[in-house]
């Protein structure tokens, strides 16, 4: 019997993967093993399978073979329909944008990244400016195709491809309850925290050592390494498939935590992409949910949990056989107070969880702005300027430490930053959940076991894999629609209460 | 104006060029780098990139390109043709195969491997010899297709892929010399080595150690460490492309020089294929002119090179400053008589330069047998170890030690044997003519200077790419005919003249 016209789909996308896994592990190797000299070796090869898997996707082939498939559906089981869902989808998204046009934006991006890297270096936005004019242009037109064959407005259609099914009036639902209250929360936090001061937590930590501690805390939370590797690269990142997962961290010398929870940031996008459904693993059924999920796991573990005063208790007794830490500043109290100090600061990726969401915020409504027409390029320092005193009460003291701080834009990932502030309010909102399914968590990581909260994230997140959209997923697991309730709630608690 | 037949043919073999970098990028990462359990997922990617690249080397688009490339040839120049010649043997050879072949050998030969290495752990041939039987049927059935597409008979048409332009007429011939001189060579030298034994250089060396030691060598001879890597691998091996070239070594810390000579074997691949014409490096014109040149690059670093008294003179110091080795066996005149001592031996990865070519000799006459019928599987054994007896008086204890001691039969690589042997033949002549050309050259290498070695080599051998057929290579580079007189008078001036 020959194969049905869905059979041959999942042959085809069988092959995609293994593209895919190919793409993934050649970035690994740039980042982390590759000789200084050859980068433009690897771009070429980066090039070559990129363009080939693009047209992969997009024959005619891939086409006719999806319409019958459609047609007949009939016997297909459930997650055989999602995963035609998901085919469809990846393929309207590579066929909505022309080559010309990807590969003019390609080459836009690589120059105003330059560009990006040497304006920030010299503060000056004008070096960037028109370079980041280009880049806005062509992702409008991006936008408006993407939106067209989507049936989407374009910056929803921005956004799909990095958080499927939320559209910017979920988000700006988000935002705004986030805005109401956490200006305020900000406020009332620094003054608890001002009676109550943690200590420096300050010494020489050898990134030997560390290593070896990370790697004991990666293998407590059951990264397989087997099936995976840690590694130091500039910027930590996750690259891999399920099969053969690596996370990077960057360890620094006089800081024991920003190595530590950086690869606890990439082990929750690991275990994310472990659990993801062995069964349809090289389909597009099988992949993660996005990167707004993608970074839920990610802040789960780094933020919620790797900040709590379980994990902190857990982690005492390590840092003392590794590093043989002693004296006030290393009880378990002033951990906890040092890792979750709230400030008002310039930077992102430095920020806390509580003003997290307001730098994000920022660079939502910005981009909106800037793809609509209401900003002009120009125009974007001064309104960053604004924002950021009109939000955290803080005034960069150049582009620098302001609106030239983030890549993304450079390289035309507009619609990119909401999945952040996304990730962090699915956070919450499935750590409240799970805390009432099961109780003993807290005490669990506390003992360092960590299979009651992965085993519950499994089930109701990670082994759901493409099948179900993020708001399903959300009200299945939490039995409320996604909103910012329970992230609201998370801060109010640990913050204004556990400070008590 | 539209691109020419030919400039078209040169964008799909930069496509090309980029997937095998690729692939050699993701087997190197098995060998080297890849988590244990991940082999099933990097063979997915393997085989999806594999058969895309044969699917893109064997369209129909790629035989109408090169019909009318060829048809409009007059404006080409030299290395164009040359190029459109090399470009021609790649598709003869891909298309030559059908796919239902090429797979049926891919499943055949991946369980004669895994029957072979248990075969060989249990030292019983009767569990490899049925899947020996099979994949020697396959190969047979290839090596006719091949002989007819390329108009060579099938044995011939085999080494095609690994020596091409050399004929089992050039290799009987080469090998009758060698035949006929060796045995009684080897005679002599034992005789006169009888006299002065070595004595042993034992000790233990740090792996951490003479990995600086390897690494101050291969900086010394040239490799590039900002396009290249040295890592560890459980056997040695070279991959990559000429601007990301890796190669590792195992380091054993009871023997120094095992490490150091993998590297340095390793290191001759390595400057072949740096030294290839960069103008040309995505085309195939551009690449090594086969597995019998580069092996004589490897052969001529580690054999000709590495074990010569100039060599042993540069290294001395380093070893003293490396490991502070002291006393009679770490003189000059002892390491020299170490690294050169004469053995018939069972083992052909372990055997010295003059025994070496009796140990292909065997094998080379054995497949061929094979293949036409003339020796059948079930009698390999005995004819291994009657070989083994006329050729080199020992006699193996069993098949591990025999006719199972190489994987190559398992993989299906019948052709291939010939090209160590040549290697080795090619590496004596160009020594021969480099000391003609530069008298200085020993003296050079005994102050640590290896540009002169390799000037003369880039431009003699590795800047000439695929251009040339190996015979016209040798013809330029040293003014004889490809023959094994230059290796004979090389073995007899070192071993009988140099031991006096």
């Amino acid at each position: 019997m020959s194969a049905t016209p869905y059979q041959q789909l999942e042959q085809e996308w069988r092959r995609l993967h293994a593209f895919l896994g190919a793409l993934s592990l050649l970035r690994w190797d740039a980042a982390v093993m590759m000789p200084r000299g050859s980068s433009d070796v690897r771009g070429e090869q980066l090039a070559a399978l990129e363009t080939e898997y693009h047209a992969l996707l997009t024959t005619p082939r891939i086409t006719r073979l999806l319409d019958r498939a459609q047609a007949n559906s009939q016997g297909l089981e459930d997650w055989q329909l999602a995963n035609l869902r998901e085919m469809r989808r990846q393929r309207d998204h590579a066929i909505a944008t022309p080559v010309s046009l990807i590969s003019r934006l390609a080459r836009a991006t690589s120059r105003a990244e330059v560009q990006w890297a040497e304006a920030r270096r010299q503060n000056n936005f004008e070096l960037f400016a028109p370079h980041l004019e280009e880049v806005v242009n062509l992702v409008r037109d991006k936008a408006a195709l993407l939106g067209q064959a989507l049936g989407l407005p374009p910056y929803d259609a921005l956004m799909d491809e990095f958080s499927p099914g939320i559209s910017a009036a979920d988000m700006d639902a988000i935002f705004k309850a986030l805005a109401r209250r956490l200006p305020g929360l900000i406020r009332e936090i620094l003054v608890l925290q001002s009676t109550h001061q943690p200590l420096p937590l300050n010494g020489k930590f050898a990134p030997g050592k560390q290593r070896t501690l990370v790697i004991e805390v990666m293998r407590a939370i059951g990264f397989p390494f087997d099936r995976g590797r840690l590694d130091e690269s500039e910027h930590p990142f996750t690259e891999g498939v399920p099969g053969d997962i690596r996370v990077t961290t960057r360890f620094d010398g006089g800081d024991l935590f920003s190595g530590l929870l950086g690869a606890m940031h990439e082990t929750g996008h690991a275990m994310y992409d472990l659990g993801l459904p062995q069964a349809w693993r090289d389909q597009p059924v099988g992949r993660d949910r996005g990167m707004a999920l993608e970074e839920s796991q990610s802040l789960l573990l780094e933020m919620i949990v790797g900040r709590s005063r379980p994990f902190v208790e857990y982690l005492r007794p390590l840092l003392q056989k590794h590093f043989a830490v002693t004296g006030p500043e290393w009880e378990a109290d002033n951990i906890y107070r040092k890792l979750n100090y709230v400030q008002r600061s310039l930077i992102r990726v430095d920020a806390d969880e509580v003003t997290y969401p307001l730098h994000i915020l920022l660079r939502y409504e910005l981009e909106k702005k800037l793809l609509s027409g209401e900003l002009a390029v120009r125009e974007v320092p001064e309104a960053w300027n604004a924002g950021m005193e009109q939000r955290l009460e803080v005034r960069a003291s150049g582009p620098a430490d302001g609106c030239l701080q983030d890549i993304h834009w450079a390289l035309g990932s507009f619609g990119y930053f909401p999945s952040y502030a996304l990730g962090a309010v699915i956070a919450a909102q499935l750590w409240e959940s799970l805390h009432t399914h099961n109780p003993e968590v807290e005490r669990q990581i506390a003992r360092g076991e960590f299979s009651g909260l992965f085993g519950w994230l499994r089930e109701h997140v990670h082994g759901l894999g493409a099948k179900v959209t993020v708001n399903e997923l959300m009200k299945d697991a939490t039995d409320q629609p996604l909103s910012a309730n329970a992230l609201l709630r998370y801060l109010e608690t640990k913050y204004l209460e556990g400070a008590a």
